[in-house]
């Protein structure tokens, strides 16, 4: 296979299934958090139409196509760049009937897809409010990093359109916004049923939460046992070497 | 000191600073919920007015007594006989001057105190939502367990009626509420700014929630490392004695 790599792109090994992904240096790179939520949603069920909304590199979907026996999965990527690069990933891992690439932008989402038409939706948006923090990045940059393009409002909003009743929601976030998920969830009749909170060790502060809604459900929310990423020692903790396939 | 007791009244000591409170074994009791928003409290501001709404027997209101420098502390207690056998308890402990006890409806807070009162609230609320669980109790406990009384809409507005600008709010309540809980604190304007989550032990879904909102403050929770009460062996572990003065 011949795939040609632009200028700052490189190739890495997932270290899982064989499978590899295409990065570009400058952009977005992936981190544990696209590791995680794509662990946390590895139950999505079997035959099921996938949206991963904010694909950026792809990892999420790729993961997600060893990690499930889901039917179809979308790549939801309004850059450009990014989505072409995306292409050739899935190129590389012969995952092109299994996934597809749509460039759009998520607000257009139920233009693009009718109602009810996805059983799950995964989504690893930016983080920060526009206006808050350091924004002296490139755009691609930007655009991962910050609601610039799309906001939690927006992606609640689309996702209620086309998910099926009782469809799933899964997403990856920073807690200092967890106040913010859980309203928007709810505004948008996506129920908070399971929350699970990452820290880095057990001495500090939560470092991201694992969130999963489902349409139109009733509300009870399940606050699952804490996932911790290093040990006293500095080394993985025993789930996440698990989760990284190494244990 | 002669303090009658009713029947199935008894007095615990309650190991702390030589408090001692009058419990009845017929109605709700007080448990490690208490203890540990009293703890998670004690940042309290010195010289603060404080509510504790819903008090029962006070427990609260009288470990903050000595855990917190504020000037005075009321106990809100719909039920007529709680708050009887709750002034026992203050003159047991000659708190008469610091703890006063309102014997009123959470509801009409705004009618017994003014807006702007209250530096601070706390409250152990009913964790059920009206019309879910067995409700085969004595009424002291269907009031003390069931939002038949008072929901946490009727807390949070309330507090916000009474409470100062910045004034804060502690809570301790249920994880399966959490969802409704974040909704209704920020529709109330008391924005959640710090999250605990309280685990058995290790192994095991969360089983209570410590929350601390400040009224009309700017958007960005803290959540905090989750506090086990159980080690492995189960012996407490070593922040829950230091909680409970055993350490």
């Amino acid at each position: 296979m011949n795939i040609e790599l632009e200028d700052g792109e490189r190739i890495d090994d997932l270290e899982f299934d064989n499978l590899k992904i295409i990065q570009n240096k400058n952009w977005f790179c992936f981190g544990i958090d696209s590791i995680l939520l794509s662990d946390f949603a590895k139950e999505i069920k079997d035959g099921s139409i996938i949206g991963d909304l904010g694909s950026g590199t792809g990892i999420i979907s790729i993961l997600l196509s060893k990690k499930t026996n889901s039917k179809k999965i979308y790549e939801i990527e309004y850059q450009k760049n990014m989505a072409k690069m995306a292409r050739k990933s899935l190129c590389l891992n012969q995952l092109n009937d299994k996934i597809e690439i749509k460039n759009i932008d998520i607000k257009n989402l139920h233009e693009e897809f009718q109602s009810n038409f996805f059983d799950a939706i995964v989504t690893n948006p930016p983080y920060k409010k526009d206006g808050t923090g350091i924004k002296n990045e490139n755009e691609e940059k930007l655009i991962a990093r910050h609601e610039v393009k799309c906001t939690l409002d927006d992606i609640l909003s689309q996702s209620y359109k086309v998910l099926k009743d009782k469809g799933e929601f899964y997403m990856v976030h920073r807690p200092d916004r967890l106040v913010d998920i859980i309203s928007s969830m709810r505004r948008y009749r996506i129920e908070p049923k399971k929350l699970r909170i990452v820290y880095s060790n057990e001495a500090g502060e939560a470092k991201l939460i694992l969130i999963k809604g489902i349409k139109n459900s009733r509300t009870e929310l399940k606050l699952q046992k804490p996932l911790y990423i290093y040990n006293k020692d500095g080394s993985y903790t025993d789930e996440i070497l698990k989760i990284y396939n190494k244990k």
